[in-house]
């Protein structure tokens, strides 16, 4: 099956939801151009997530997906908040930050059922998740107005398990991918594989359409994908440069440096694993720091010296997503990006 | 440049040379049948060196290649002899093995002036190496007798140093590949990257041929690295059972088994990151253990364990060297799957 057939696009791209840098303009471009463009929904409200739904149903009557997160909410651990309030806080001396005033907790909220409701008026025909699938009813839910329903597989087995779950269409993450792994069924990194050698493997195991993503950045790089059994590539790095992407200034001028063939999966911005420019937070604290909080509950102590740090322009202390292969981060407009990367087809 | 024209080979696909499971009948096999055929010197003595070329040359006249190590030999270290001895004294125990009758040291020679005069006599076409190059006067020494260099590149840093001090040819390592990493610039394993990344970004790095590695195993993937912008292949994984290998019954048996989609980098066999099949030793000592002799002492350690356990039939404390792609091994003549892997260009 290609992806035109499941998903109803005319090119085999889809843009990855980047939550933190991308809205509804970037997934509407892509979607115009015929590509699959994606609103990240993981970090949106219930009323900002109906604004960026309206702005696109207002602007494209082409396919698009809306993606969210599905993880378990993690029980509070007071001595994990400790191990990394410990480690943070000779900066937070440094940078005249008030540990009693840092809170506890995440504004990321899994996939649940209030957001459900919200697609069920916009009935988006796309919807993707991170992190595995929601419980059953949830996803019954989805199904039930007619969205096909994709997820992200690290491994063979994650992969098999998404297809006996439900899923229409399985991304099959290769760690040279910017951001989040996907990585659900193991939190072992060892058994994280290059795109190479999973995609595959992954194609080799499943029946439904597999999505290569990661290291992907020019035309041949989605030659090169479908050559390996992929039915579409899945591009989020790409696209970072985009007129229509929201990428700080800092993120974009750290993806247009040296620094940014240098990165490395770090826990150290959220509780897991996730792909970014190697910064000075990441040196000093990581790239993997053990005993921190779960995903998303590390996010909180570390946020303030964020802020601090980008008011004065650094971004010693930001998540500056990247994957490994940035050479095709282009400021041009999403729409040239989706034809050039497709023009090989 | 093609590779026939810089190594005079037929077909774009050398097999990768592997210390300790191959010797000239595989490399004889390959180079018969139109790929670059490799010998492993590395752990080889000047006797045996020498007749393994003897061999070759009198059942070729097709180009082959001979692979040598070109580290520095570390000073031996008191102190990380004995955190790895401490590490290892519970199985020392339990396997009744006497410290004091293990051996200190190594017999891993890195490429020397001996090893040159012997391929002096030999004048092989091609000459390998892995970590980097030897010093500049073996270098031209084996130049002068007309032999094309290869290196390998684990990071575009790595790919313009080599092109720098005269490779001819570079691999592009992706961190799929099996057994040791190439690194030879940084010891981080942080600058890893996968082939989908790390091929294109050495292509339009370098202007010598590029040949990609890690996670190839079918006919496809080398459609698809040659499309990202390969000259050719190195595979190494995929030729474990063949005929001609010498891969150990209990290697065969493994990378055979479900165990063999579960590899990570170690440096518990020699002290260098290397990839191979998770098995007891790896899960409890490493994968990677901090503060061991630095390589290639950290093998005498735990070889007198390995002994043991395979007299046993047990691989547990062997280097069972695999990449993250096991699924185009197949037990046929090296021929026949050098012909395969060529069937699709």
């Amino acid at each position: 099956m290609s992806l035109k057939e499941v998903l109803g696009i005319e090119l085999p791209i889809i843009q990855a939801p980047m939550a933190g840098v991308q809205g509804s303009a970037l997934a509407v471009a892509v979607s115009n151009a015929g590509g699959l463009g994606s609103l990240p929904g993981a970090m949106l409200n219930i009323e900002t997530l109906r604004d960026e739904l309206s702005a696109i149903t207002s602007q494209t009557d082409r396919p698009y997906n809306v993606n969210f997160f599905c993880h378990e909410m993690p029980e509070h651990s007071q001595k994990a908040e400790m191990i990394w309030r410990n480690a943070l806080s000779p900066f937070y001396k440094a940078y005249s930050v008030d540990p009693d005033m840092v809170p506890v907790g995440s504004s990321r909220i899994p996939f649940n059922a209030k957001t459900a409701e919200v697609l069920e008026e916009f009935k988006p025909p796309v919807v993707s998740f991170h992190f595995g699938l929601p419980e059953e009813e949830l996803l019954l839910q989805v199904k039930s107005f007619g969205a096909k329903v994709i997820s992200s597989a690290t491994t063979v087995e994650e992969a098999l398990w998404l297809e006996e779950y439900g899923a229409d269409v399985i991304i099959a993450q290769g760690v040279e991918a910017g951001g989040h792994r996907g990585m659900f069924l193991s939190h072992d990194l060892n058994s994280q594989m290059g795109t190479f050698a999973l995609l595959p493997q992954i194609v080799d195991a499943v029946n439904v359409p597999v999505v290569a993503a990661g290291g992907i950045a020019e035309a041949n790089g989605v030659v090169a994908a479908m050559e390996l059994g992929a039915a579409g590539v899945q591009l989020g790095t790409a696209y970072l440069l985009c007129h229509e992407a929201l990428t700080s200034p800092m993120h974009r001028t750290a993806l247009e440096s040296e620094g940014a063939k240098h990165t490395a999966l770090t826990n150290i911005f959220t509780g897991r694993p996730a792909r970014a420019i190697i910064n000075l937070a990441m040196k000093e604290l990581g790239p993997i720091h053990y005993g921190i909080p779960e995903f998303p509950l590390a996010a909180s102590a570390i946020t303030p010296l964020r802020t601090i740090m980008e008011a004065q322009g650094s971004g010693d202390f930001s998540p500056l997503w990247a994957g490994q292969n940035v050479t095709g981060c282009k400021a041009i407009s999403a729409a040239d990006l989706t034809h050039e990367l497709a023009s090989q087809l």
